[in-house]
């Protein structure tokens, strides 16, 4: 496969030239806008074609890669450049983001609540479900529009920028307007027409794990949606299935430090869904980031025994805002290690 | 949960009278069309609400069940029954049913080909794939609307019914008049807007089970389609995955009688994604029969080394027949068993 | 690593000569008994070496194989071969053998009525466990030395070779000579002191997959057995451990034909133990012995209800005569695929 | 299950006193001797019987448990506490211990340059395999008891105590007099032979978590070893097998705080087998310690390019080093959530 990265001035008859000379039967040519410049996907490679392309205008550098997600590689890409998820939010390089609120979006009061209380404490996105993903088609599947509504309304009152579910691709394009973050579960991990039509939006998409991906699978689900030309993808590990049940989930957090030194994509944990227990949340949120966890994002509710759903692995506020001093202390501790760990910033 | 079958004849206003007298605030009402009758799915329970409804016009019956698939079940809905495929091809109750065919279709001479060997040897349904849902965004994707094209020639050709798979909601609706069965694959077992547009069809749908998923969310999955009012749904097992990738996935065969115990749907078997081994195919199709499946979906191509996608587990049309041959034999010996196993006839 | 098999009539002399030759620093050699002439076992190749040796007197054949386990593999020791179990009791090379019997050995009433029952239905194997490996250390651990006089007088009674589980390396010596076949338990399948002493004794082996094993590694533990000069190796798959919790363990039942095609040693099934289901024994059985098992081993009590362990998975003596019936249907019809799967006769 | 806890300065006859009260058919009774006093162990409970042993002479208290781990559970024996794993070493309770060393002991020199830089950069525990377990019987198996006399040699010249793996149960009784701590591997973690022989020897167990167990399985093990009369145990995860492979095992970081709320037992991490990567293997250590765990193990070779086994993942003493000043101030940062995690003191 071979990348052709085009100058950031280069004009859309330079982009053409590069996608003449190279399209062959049987070897496909993507045209990726990114904000450096444009690059051209070129699905084969030879000798010939790259020093062919290499004198054409406009081609700032040409990659040959064996690498099956070349555009999140850090191979290609090189290190991990922070994502900006709204005005003045940023993860990844250094920067560390917190997002918490409730597993579904309930009432407005309730989220209000959720949404002031997490702001205290330091996080910097609102999490709430509106479209409910859930095994049982007789179960509650979360308020949709009006939950939506509900999240715009606490952002406006708080600042917080919003991050939701969307499941279906048909939907992505009128909620992509309405909130910050468009967040894919674990079971659309590999729902590819969803992907696709997430490339196409300008909004940045939290891709979670599924729940039995390989982290291979998990970076080619990313590439799906960076090769549609949207750059901004954050991954979220939250647990896989294995033999045992003594947690919900198996929190893999190995794959942190893997993934990045995979990809330049920020890496975030979810210990609320990986463990099911609220009493795990904390420990395993100061092991995601001691580990090199970009971020947390943290069910919490102001009084998880009255939630509709997921109340047992639900913090309250108080318990919030103890996690983040303590997360706070740990952040502090590893930025002595800024050297070794591809200049860790502690943002909060 | 409260299930109301009503009578064959039962009148709309019979219905919507069921329905006022039970609906209240946090306890919904579903009506579920069903050929022998529709039936009012009431999420919630009680002596008083049963009593009530028994003595409405137009209600056949009222069962109370704590089962997460109520419509799916043996419990409510008795023994097995076969379920038609296209006109004079049924499934389950004792008829089996093997379909057969490229992993994707490839060319229009190649599925002909295909098709008329598959045919011969005793399949009775053409499978072929034209969206195809792939890990990479690079790989070939299928041939999209072009195969559904080729799939309806050869089908013209042979008199075989065809399947083939859908993979997004808005493709379901376009996709439905011309297919006779509509195939949801294993990353897709939990979409569950798909799952949603697919109640709404008048057409087969075969649930693969998810590699991730327990049987448990796999008869939810049923659900929502059997919810929807579409009540033609085919169970595949095609392997889960485990530890050991000995094979391509681990075939879970010993589901294959749980499941017929649980539920009235039929579930066949696919050994050519469950082994992904060309000389597994046919021993494993063996068990598969003889654990009680009622049928097989197996993948076939004229040149499997030339084969775009899944060559190695294909099989070439001289395998295939030699498979179908064994698979009768097996069938004949299973026969004797008739009174224990609710009945298999032998319908090849 | 290379291999070299002397000739039957070979004398000591030729044997210390080879070794001799091929012992280097860094080159471990290993003598084998082997019935039909010795091996020597050489862990590093060279074609010098090879040559070397090729002349020397009493040398059969010399083979290099990479291959892992090596004195196990269809590749330098050929097709299936019988393994005698007991005098008149042969497995593999198409001989199939039934085992049945009760998870413990509880009394000798209980035991002897067990032996008579499977016995009249076509068993030639007694199982009964006497030293019991249970996960707690409360729980009933068998009847130790007094299980084992238990089993040795059903043997007299009804003639039928016992098989029962050893745990420790220090108890093979001892039991070896009162029972005719020894079983390596799931748990115990990578305890390589065990394995050892094994190979040591001049009594078959069942060794049983460990629950958590791939297949390289099963077939290398075999091994263990083989390279002590025990030949007697037959193999069982019972069932591993996955994320699905709806039947005890998931039966991976397409090694069997996998496991075949790598080894000589024969394989069979214990739908028992990997189902944990009474109602799943009979079809699993059958798709057991229809993907080519050699043989079955079934948990059997007169009254299941009454056993102390197992007693959910366990036949009574109607349910198990009723599978032996259908089991010879199946290996009947399977009788016509003779030519196809290594002359698989039928011995029932 | 009945636990009765006998006084420090009881005698032999009141402890006999509470057997023959208590002891009937099918209700076995267990003396367990223990530091601070004998406990009584029995396998059944009644009112009746639990009335009547309260007034015997020495009994301190009298538990009522279902847990199946009694003398494991926090439940009956409360707050974790240190265990001693030599003089002036102890784990648990706030107490934090690191073992580094290489994984087979080699040569001489090697260990004694390992040991010595080890204990420069904080370690206070010695590890080194003499008896390595092996998956091929081929493989180099360890030094055996040139081995053993090796760790001993370093110990006397560094002063570190050194831990070292046993395989089979004749072994433990004259290995135990010449090591400080024995070791049980993931793969005899079900060896109950080898630990009910580990529960009779006066010498602390470190027990790895079989990578196919549940944690009730791991706890139930531990018993075995407790109920012989072995106060001395560490836990110790090593990553479980799941389906994903890009790390040697999956480490199940969650299961320590878990583990912990069930347990005084102390419970260590080994990084080094769990991902099987030395680049991984700085961050999953402060993972391991931010998610609360009493210690690390961890793999260090002078040259890991030049090691008989485990190359791949052992750390060379320079990045041992980094490890552990990263190590000290992650403890350093977790101190002051003192009051929530059990009084974790920093030990280093």
């Amino acid at each position: 496969m071979m990348i052709i990265q085009m100058n950031d001035h280069c004009t859309s008859l330079d982009v053409a030239r590069v996608c003449d000379q190279q399209e062959r039967p049987g070897c496909p040519v993507r045209i990726v806008p990114r904000s450096g410049g444009s690059c051209v996907v070129v699905d084969g490679d030879s000798d010939a074609a790259r020093q062919a392309v290499s004198d054409l205008p406009g081609v700032k550098s040409v990659s040959i890669t064996k690498c099956s997600y070349p555009l999140a590689s850090r191979e290609i890409f090189g290190a991990a450049h922070p994502v900006e998820l709204a005005p003045g939010v940023r993860i990844g390089g250094g920067e560390i983001v917190v997002m918490a609120g409730p597993c579904s979006v309930e009432t407005g009061e309730i989220l209000l609540e959720t949404a002031r209380g997490v702001k205290a404490s330091g996080a910097s996105v609102l999490r709430g479900g509106a479209f409910k993903p859930r095994s049982n088609p007789y179960s509650f599947q979360g308020l949709g529009s009006e939950g939506i509504a509900l999240l715009m309304e606490a952002r406006q009152a708080t600042g917080l920028p919003v991050i939701t579910e969307v499941m279906a691709p048909e939907d992505v394009e009128w909620l992509a307007p309405h909130v910050d973050i468009l967040q894919v579960g674990t079971r659309n991990m590999q729902n590819f027409a969803l992907l696709k039509a997430l490339g196409r939006v300008d909004k940045p998409v939290l891709l979670k794990r599924g729940m039995m991906s390989t982290v291979d699978e998990w970076l080619q689900a990313a590439e799906y949606i960076l090769v549609g030309g949207n750059e901004r993808v954050v991954l979220c590990e939250r647990g896989i299935r294995s033999f045992d049940k003594s947690t919900r989930n198996t929190l893999d957090l190995s794959i942190v430090p893997l993934v990045k030194s995979l990809t330049h994509l920020p890496v975030i944990v979810d210990p609320s869904h990986a463990t099911g227990k609220r009493e795990l949340v904390l420990p395993m949120s100061l092991a995601a980031l001691a580990a090199g966890a970009d971020g947390l994002i943290i069910e919490v509710h102001p009084r998880p025994e009255e939630a509709l759903s997921d109340g047992p692995q639900s913090l309250d506020l108080e318990a919030f805002d103890e996690l983040m001093q303590a997360a706070g202390r740990i952040l502090a501790a590893l930025q002595f290690q800024e050297g070794k760990r591809c200049g860790l910033k502690i943002a909060m």
